[in-house]
């Protein structure tokens, strides 16, 4: 008896796709990845290599991909920039549609995927915010459920990348929305999914710096950016995003109650190993977002393929999104201009007046 | 195109057989579980719920999985008494042999694994000791093999396991060769790993007592227990194995060399959070040895299904486990004696006035 | 021989001022402690128990302590509002001073006891910001001023104590100055000592909740607050300060630099003890300011008074206080009306219109 | 009103010496230095230019220091060799008595330490087994008594120094009695403490190797050991002694009952402060003993001088130290013999038959 598995395809082949491509192929067993798609020579050179003894198609063009026979899903998985138009185009095509995050670096542009998902309510239209399938933070979040803290009123949460001494995020960064969009926005995320996606925000503000790399002062980014962000509801996420931590992936986050208090992740480590010299002892971390959380990527997907299979809802809702991205510009601007910026009442930026 | 995948049966689906059929079922994408066996109606009641509709054959006899059409190899996980005469049995029919640890309780009955094995070079046969599959193990071994810590001198390990208050173990005593076989055969594998499969042993001593279960006595067994192993090349390793640990799985061990020393799960951790609560700050722990080396069983499947389809020799040496069970057995008789054991330079146990 | 001896008093035996006489009484080989002042009867009591019969006198009027024959130096330890006036009259006598932090709760009246200061060189005066004295932090310093971390470019501080079910802390609060001026003036004077005393603040900004203690807003007050410090060099510091904490008090600091990073007290421990029980593994907090930072009271006490007997500088700049006040103060006028405040070129509090 | 003090001295100023007399002289309000003696020239110049400006008198001889003029009570901290002469010639001479650990590196010679001090009532006569008065042990020792672990079974400790590249230990080793009554000394007493004094040993059994200094084997002795010491009431002891250590200090231990576990020092840390760098996240350890139990040293001083001043008990003992002593030099017995040691019922040392 064979069971039926989900075909689906991964366009983009960068970084995150590569993964995206070997996670669907290797571990997710009610999947089967029959093509993928890039514009890029030699990312398709690699998949000639590393995915065509399996049995995976190779496409250039996106569109082919789409048409690919039997394709049931598509994981977007491209630059930023192409995000929203990929996803569409696949809703379009009556493709399930796993996207990365963000949808788009602007909450219009985001919104465009979520208006694109209403009209096919029969497909399946995710972002994959992947700490949302890490164990760690699931624990976390159950056990904040169960009332283990009181209310949580306080979210610090931050990603800290290790320095790239090659530069590559400054070239990055004329694309990528900014260092709050594009990393903060998992933190973003957290504090939605902690204290509640109906959450409304209140102001934001943010600072950053340059502090290694001035260059991307011509893309208004920041290496290092402190964000704050008020709700409503007397509640604060404060966040910090980094792109030069020397040690590791660095990627923690606090939730703070009434009557207690939840960590995840506050001193990094890679596995249980301690290794005890001259000098102390010392233990090594991830060296990036993958190594970190790349068992959540394989529950992230498996969830989705669940979720096509099933016919149940994803497990991220599509619209919460857009809220991050909503909250990841602001704070940019924020950090740009150096105003504080209010929203008022229906979550819109307000004005200053208004507090 | 399809690939070629290892038609697998399990032997035994209790506790450890239910984990490896699930493991080769969802994990392991080169091999195929094709069929199951247990005596147990039960557990076959439990395969046919959980394992049939994946296409899974259960059978009662041993010999009918070993008789199922286009079988290629077994992993055997019934009960130890049994290991050795499946094992062989298996080999006999010309299958590939996964065989749970230990081979069998004593010396004698493990070697004729190796033997049966040995006419057989044409089959994989290897006794699953999952913690040499272990990231941190491996990386703990592989930073020693770099001359991080000079030469390892030293090694303590230990396997704690959580007490079971239904006092499982004193009837599962009788049978398991005692808690130096049953338990320690773990740390005495790492030493062998860690010193070198031929290092040869010199003196073997050990005591043990019974905390919390008086019971044990009967079979010869205690649950606390602690041995120390002398290596004719000066160096030591010395064991703790308990069975009533309070917070969790605790297995841990410390490699110590003339210029540093490695640490595997000094502190055992569940996971990433961190609880804070009146009292102080808490974390959980694994709470059995499947949920601290759940990681390891999966590497472990896809490492012997590799070593079968792509004809290369298996990671871990047959003949390492009848070592492993000749020192723990000297444990258990040292034990229950409270004689220490010397062994002669052949690696036979020798008499005292040698020393 | 007997050594010269420093006759110190202590004003004010509070909770802190308690601490201050017996740290005095018995922890500082150089210092004697000769007399204590306080207006209030139950502490006068507590005085002729625990101090007379070391031969301590003990007065009401703190003027009559300043009168006591013999005296050279006076710890200010009392209520934070008379902190200045005591110091002043302190400096007019012409004893040395050892002042409790905050100098004032505004830069106005801190800056009166430096004019007093500077009138008088030849005495010294001294506000114990105690963590500059803590083992731990002198040593993260010295690593960073070693380029352990290359140049440190953001500092993430916290002052978060154990929430007081009493309620204590509402009633406090109409004096203290509020949760920066109280709390994160430790972490802001973190700041000046690592980013160095010159530093210039260019912008502040705060926000801060209620999640407990309602009725700290009517004293302009909150019990959660964060801050954030942009200063002229392009480097950040942020704030956090709580009063709600339930597994004890929770200091850290964390320095981030360009070529690493160094922690303080990131994960709060008591001692060396770890307890396992069912539920994990834990470990105990010190549940105040004191238990984290009694030795660091104790260096804070000798090296004042090494300082007056060696005549050499005290180890911490008097100004650096009134800057810490001027910066806090800042924080809690944002944290109130919402509004970013900028800083010119000066260091005054300038418009928005010069972002 | 000047309280009375005890006028202490100090016999012997090499590495321990100097500390017990500086630790005399800063930390201990209750008692004055006034003299200490020591045969070794330098040794008298380091006392001449650190105690002798504070009031201390310089002895070349022993005999002197204890003709002190108000001279009460002595703290030998010399040689192991002459720890029991200099005790028992101090009780004759009417001194109260601190003395270094072991009291003599035989059973014979530490017991008649016991039997001067028995003839002595009046004096104070105390063995400082300094881990009794770490803050850690304490607190562990306090959990231990309420009930949090049930019954104490196994206690796993260790006594672990850093490699001393100048290879003194070697001609140390000759007159230290070996590594188990040098260093094991403090686990062997503290299982004396948890599991009660009057816990009877049944045997010993000890390996040991020399792995980076062959040279100890002419005096009997080796640079790591591993102890196990069983009880008659079924418990059990095991213990680690290594002088290789590359990172730090390492002593730790584990008390493991029968409803849970208490750990001290696991993860050996010198303070508050974790560095990271590529490589990982490190820390530092205290570097010697003297580094990881400084306080201690300073409690043991205090209460030390408490007991006499009050003519209340010592907090510890004599009796268990040679109790300790028994055990260790069992332990180093049986180390270089290669023979398990029973003990009979009374204690003494049977033969092998009575197992």
């Amino acid at each position: 008896m064979a069971a039926v598995k989900l075909q689906i395809g991964v366009a983009g082949l960068g970084r995150m796709g590569k993964r995206h491509a070997l996670n669907f192929l290797q571990n997710v067993p009610r999947a089967s990845l029959v093509a993928v798609s890039t514009p890029d020579a030699d990312e398709r050179q690699w998949a000639k290599e590393n995915l065509a003894p399996h049995g995976v198609t190779v496409y250039e063009k996106y569109a082919d991909l789409l048409s690919h026979q039997g394709l049931s899903a598509v994981c977007v998985a491209s630059a930023t920039a192409v995000h929203a138009e990929q996803a569409i185009a696949a809703i379009a095509a009556g493709k399930h549609v796993l996207c990365e995050k963000p949808l788009g670096i602007s909450v219009d542009i985001s919104q465009t995927v979520v208006d694109a998902a209403a009209a096919r309510p029969d497909l399946k239209v995710m972002c994959g915010f992947s700490r949302r399938f890490d164990a760690s933070y699931r624990d976390a979040y159950s056990k904040m459920q169960s009332g283990m803290i009181g209310r949580p009123s306080v979210l610090r949460s931050q990603t800290c990348d290790v320095l790239d001494p090659s530069g590559f995020f400054v070239a990055y960064a004329e694309f990528s929305g900014g260092i709050f969009v594009d990393c903060s926005i998992h933190d973003i995320d957290l504090a939605l999914w902690f204290f509640g996606e109906d959450a409304k925000v209140r102001s934001v503000h943010a600072v950053g710096i340059t502090a290694v790399e001035p260059d991307l002062r011509k893309y208004n980014d920041r290496d290092n950016a402190v964000g704050v962000v008020e709700f409503n509801d007397g509640r604060i996420a404060y966040l910090y995003a980094s792109r030069m931590m020397a040690a590791g992936q660095e990627d923690a986050t606090e939730i703070i109650g009434t009557k207690g208090k939840l960590t995840v992740n506050m001193v990094p480590t890679e596995n249980h190993v301690r290794i005890y010299q001259p000098g102390g002892i010392r233990h090594e971390l991830p060296q990036n977002y993958w190594g970190r959380f790349r068992a959540a990527f394989t529950t992230e997907a498996i969830e989705f393929t669940d979720s096509v299979l099933n016919d149940t809802p994803v497990p991220v809702k599509l619209e919460s999104a857009v809220t991050a991205v909503r909250i990841g510009a602001a704070l940019q601007k924020s950090m740009i201009t150096g105003e504080k910026i209010v929203f008022d009442e229906s979550g819109s930026e307000g004005d200053r007046a208004r507090l």
